[in-house]
């Protein structure tokens, strides 16, 4: 199965457009995974065993594990979603960005080495940097478009001939670039128009949609403004509202009841 | 020692604008580093001892080594340079991008763990995943401004009130996101113009010119194009040519001898 199929299977089963980050903190988990030297694996196991049947999707963030050293717990973590849940699509998210041999090296890492079915790249160096992704047909490759965070607006919104650069992104994401239909974009909820103008263009692709939670976004609103016409469309992804909902050891379960909570205030299949 | 003042000092003291990067590919290696599990550390290390003294920085490739799981060696390599050739800053190329605690997990890696004198960031996100590495006010930020491949004309070209997205880069980087001084630039070398226009908007800020050699840019025409009014300012970059110059027992020879051209065509302190 591709990306794509994946993530429609997912959303079917699911009924929910919820997307969880899995960014590990070490201050943040519960003391017992804490001196536990597969704990972030662990708690990551725990997150996933009592969601996995409400999310369309998993999100581990690169970074967050290599800052760890924890890269053995990562694979680890994407094997047995695969294994035990192989319906539910793993999104590596690590905002890769580089030309030539070194993106095919960082194309191989995700897809080969840490067997993701989707990575996060940005967009700055154009088609040669974000062709060794794309050329995996089966695997997602999720452009950064409009990213959720204040600084966003420096590059992203600058206008070209009338229109802000992320939806230069997104036209080419939908053209250009999508020879293999395997290309989604990461558009963030702070603001809901953005969400709608993108979608306006892109079709039914698959919208990664950050920035609900934490950062301030509302779901509601995201969705309204995203949901494709086959009823889904996006992943609403949160991570630390979820991940870390409570410290003690109900952490599952209050990780389960935020999910639950993202898909009542309106993140499900329409 | 700030970044910059390393780079100043080994302008001054080797004359050059060669800036070696380090980019492993196992099967480029001579033979017998092929078979150490120390081979990239010990190559390297090679091509350093042969060059130490008419480079001006060394610039190690991050997702090279991490291809090869090579963590260590390139940790090692960075160690090896600080310690015997202290005054030649080394640059991990790691092109991160990226928002809040990623940012700074990421600053962390290039600078507490790896100990990089700078690290090359990608604009994308803008303000708020660019001072996470600003704010190390010692090290220096190397913002991809005009990349030096095919794909860099879809994004970094395109108008903004008639004026290409890639020199309001140059111009955020020389103003905004400058607070502490210690922010560069990556020019490619593949049209000379381009250098001349951003040099023109940034005064003496250094500039990272990749694209001569393997990638087709003329090290004279750049060095016309962008040394600065200190003489200097440029680090024309290579990183193939010359580590893979022979790859015969002559190797470190060649390599010098290679960059040796570069200085003879123009890559020098004026």
């Amino acid at each position: 199965m591709t990306f794509t199929e994946k993530l429609n299977v997912a959303w079917r089963k699911s009924r929910s457009l919820v997307c969880v980050g899995l960014d590990p903190e070490m201050p943040k988990l519960p003391a017992r995974f804490r001196e536990r030297p597969d704990g972030v694996f662990a708690f990551h196991k725990a997150i996933v065993d009592a969601t996995h049947d409400i999310v369309c999707a998993y999100k581990p963030q690169f970074a967050h594990h290599a800052a760890l050293g924890a890269y053995d717990q990562l694979a680890a973590i994407i094997d047995y979603i695969h294994d035990r849940y192989p319906s539910v699509p793993v999104i590596l998210d690590a905002k890769r960005g580089d030309m030539g041999n070194t993106a095919m090296y960082l194309a191989q890492e995700a897809f080969d080495r840490f067997k993701a079915d989707a990575v996060t790249v940005s967009p700055y160096l154009g088609t040669d940097a974000i062709e060794p992704f794309t050329k995996y047909a089966d695997r997602g490759t999720i452009l950064l478009c409009r990213t959720s965070n204040p600084g966003a607006a420096d590059l992203q919104e600058l206008l070209i001939d009338g229109e802000p650069l992320y939806m230069k992104v997104a036209r080419l994401a939908a053209t250009k670039w999508n020879a293999n239909n395997n290309v989604s974009l990461v558009v963030g909820a702070t603001v809901p128009k953005v969400i709608a103008d993108v979608r306006a263009v892109v079709g039914d692709m698959p919208l990664l949609v950050p920035g609900v939670g934490a950062q301030g976004g509302d779901v509601a609103a995201s969705v309204a403004a995203g949901r494709a016409g086959n009823g889904a469309g996006l992943m609403i992804s949160a991570s630390r509202s979820v991940l870390y909902a409570s410290n003690g050891d109900d952490f599952a379960h209050a990780a389960r009841g935020a999910v639950e909570q993202m898909i009542a205030d309106g993140a499900s299949v329409a």
